[in-house]
């Protein structure tokens, strides 16, 4: 089940309270009011678009039929689908950096001027770093096995995830980023087709590849190309869950070294935290994950750091559960925890989507200190940071110290109360990217 | 040995007179003038930039040192480069295509709106054309084997030569064109890598790829896959030389049913020249390649049309000179034909490059009809509007009818006794376009 989004354009009367009960109405039905726009204004009547975020199809059928019904309200068109509009025709365009007006532009541009680009770059292969696009240019490469959560969807259909990935890229940090789908669902099909296509990029951002499968593919890739190489749903989900939790840390008043961070569940997103976590100054890392061979990858995923006591058995839960003064959850259960196994002034994120493993109010009113679920962790505010930086300073690698200064980053620039800040604001993705670069720099 | 453009900065005194001598001392070192630009007036002197088209590296210092010695001349700037300038940071860039503001559109273009796009497309696959940028994104493909006249350069020295042709597409047809460099020679490898990146482009041009292997990677991928393919150092120089030729034969008042076409060189161009040549209305085809195997792959490429005549031995090659009306040659060897070899009223293609099978103007004085050299071929007035069309007209594959339209398009919007139009004008490439499309929905 995945929110939806929908458009109702209403024409209301124009008397004072008519759009609270509109609201009202919107409210009954388990649904959030997005965008009001106004259209509109008559001496009599209001023309207005309000989006609905409905919890469901079904949802949205029921709104339209409680607004048919209110006093003084029609509906003058339902389901504008705003989505598929803007869709059309991609999100994406290349386009030339510069006017090609003459003969002689057109002799510098191609030949016979680009043969002397060409023949540099064969003599000294990182000049195409800065005499053609690659030093700014990320691949967003999937294969569509795990998109979302709609799973194996198959290449095609996850394009429009991966140009929403690549246009983020364009708006906040400036790096052309081009979606590749392929069509492999072998891990080593993958590898050698990135591995193969690599030479025209600077970075390789790797999106919704089913696991176990991505991991061979981002340490693969690691390791044969000499750019940087990173697998989002692991480490860009690590990135800025960690920047909640110093947040979180810092909102309660509470030093890393005196907080155990507990981690539960340990897919692509959740092994990737707790060997994050490793790298920050926690007095200890508790792990659990109910695979012994998902528990043991983990333990060869850390190297020096925080101690980690991680382990697949029924005490290993409840330690991780009862010690934790951070909890993170990422089992994909839903509401498997229990109001009362929420200790008082624990620091709970339930991030498994769409349902939770405990809803958010239910944390608070138990005595959760903070408690926050998925909807949270929003990776653009970290992905696009992380590469500029990476390519900005250099780096061969997106290293712990790079994600370390991006989580850092983000905690600070979390506005006063709130955990993250606003992925819309581009200075945050620029001042990441400095600090990764900085960090890329130092290495 | 490639040509050069140079730009010299030249401070000359305000002598009527003076820049004629500069001209004339460029061009006593056998170089062109390109653009000159008037940077400075002043009341006693002028600075300009005058780009020379040198014929070598070493002509350029001579030049230097001439245009040093003149009186009222001063070299300001020697060797401004303006080739490398241009191409710091590449030629193209990404860009949205929309602006996103708030947290709703983030929501339409990304998650959750997205992910209804995507069930669409899992759905019905041939909506990623709509609502990706799928059905307007080309890609550049080559592997850097034979990159214009400097050889196996590899990938990332081929980048430089892929962003110019992806930029012509964006200039001229509003298609997006990634440019893909792969580092991979086996021509397996290089089907197998575009097979599996296939589904998020709707077309793929292959470029500078090395015969033989270029052909199966064409055949392949055009057999394997249901959007066009193109191989355009075959394709697309055929079709813009038999524009060239149809051109002529107006110039001429000649019908192409009175006229025998021959083509002496059988590789990637010729080939395809020659098995185009037999689509259009030709009294009779002729050709020659010392090759045994070339002129067999000719047979088995052409089916139907005008009468080919092709063989590998001495007569074949002495009886395509002779009878030829239009004669082209993609020979490969410099200065091969000797002006007695001309028949007066031929029509002669001397096409390798840098140096022709013979000099322009010692074919027009041994009375040829029309002579011109490779610099009149230039690829870019075809692939624009070839794979504008194909994906305009829905096609699956760039076939002989569009091939046709295309050289049709070309010869007819070439000005008054000129063989080929300007390819910087872009209704050329809208009306090559339009025609080519029309062409695809006919098929």
């Amino acid at each position: 089940m995945i929110e939806r989004d929908e458009v109702f354009r209403i024409r209301t009367a124009r008397k004072p309270g008519t759009l609270a009960r509109v609201l009202a109405a919107i409210g009954d039905h388990d649904a959030h009011v997005g965008e009001i726009e106004t259209i509109y204004m008559a001496p009599d009547h209001n023309i207005r678009e309000i989006t609905v975020i409905a919890p469901s199809d079904e949802a949205v059928e029921h709104i339209h039929a409680a607004l048919r019904d209110l006093d003084g309200v029609d509906v003058v068109a339902e389901h504008i689908d705003r989505v598929f509009a803007r869709h059309e025709g991609g999100k994406l365009s290349i386009t030339p950096r510069f006017e090609v007006r003459t003969l002689q532009d057109m002799r510098e541009v191609y030949t016979p001027g680009v043969a002397r680009v060409s023949q540099a770059i064969e003599q000294d292969p990182q000049l195409a770093d800065t005499y053609t696009w690659r030093g700014r240019t990320v691949a967003v490469v999937s294969n569509g096995t795990r998109v979302l959560g709609l799973g194996n969807i198959g290449p095609a259909a996850s394009l429009p995830v991966m140009e929403g990935k690549a246009l983020f890229y364009a708006m906040f940090v400036d790096l052309n980023a081009v979606p590749i789908v392929l069509d492999a669902t072998d891990p080593d099909d993958v590898i050698e087709t990135v591995v193969r296509l690599a030479p025209g990029f600077g970075g390789i951002h790797l999106e919704d590849i089913a696991t176990p499968g991505a991991y061979r593919v981002e340490e693969e890739l690691d390791r044969r190309l000499s750019i940087p190489v990173m697998h989002d749903d692991q480490h860009g989900t690590a990135t800025v869950l960690l920047a909640a939790v110093l947040s979180a840390a810092r909102l309660q008043g509470r030093e890393l070294a005196d907080l155990t961070f507990g981690q539960v569940g340990l897919g692509a997103a959740g092994s990737a935290i707790a060997s994050l976590a490793t790298q920050f100054d926690f007095g200890e890392v508790r792990a659990y994950d109910p695979s012994p061979q998902t528990v043991e990858r983990l333990h060869s995923l850390v190297h020096g750091g925080t101690q980690l006591r991680a382990g697949s058995e029924q005490a290993d839960f409840h330690g991780t559960f009862a010690d934790a003064d951070v909890l993170v959850l990422t089992t994909g259960r839903a509401r498997l925890l229990d109001a009362a196994q929420v200790r008082p002034g624990q620091m709970v994120f339930a991030l498994t989507n769409p349902v939770p493993e405990i809803d958010v109010d239910a944390a608070r009113e138990a005595g959760a200190a903070v408690a926050a679920d998925g909807s949270l962790v929003n990776n653009v505010l970290a992905y696009p940071g992380l590469f500029r930086g990476a390519l900005d300073g250099g780096a061969h690698a997106i290293s712990v110290p790079m994600k370390r200064a991006a989580a850092w980053t983000l905690a600070e620039l979390a506005p006063e109360g709130e955990l993250l800040p606003d992925p819309l604001v581009r200075n945050v993705h620029l001042e990441v990217a400095a600090r990764v670069a900085a960090a890329a720099r130092q290495a």
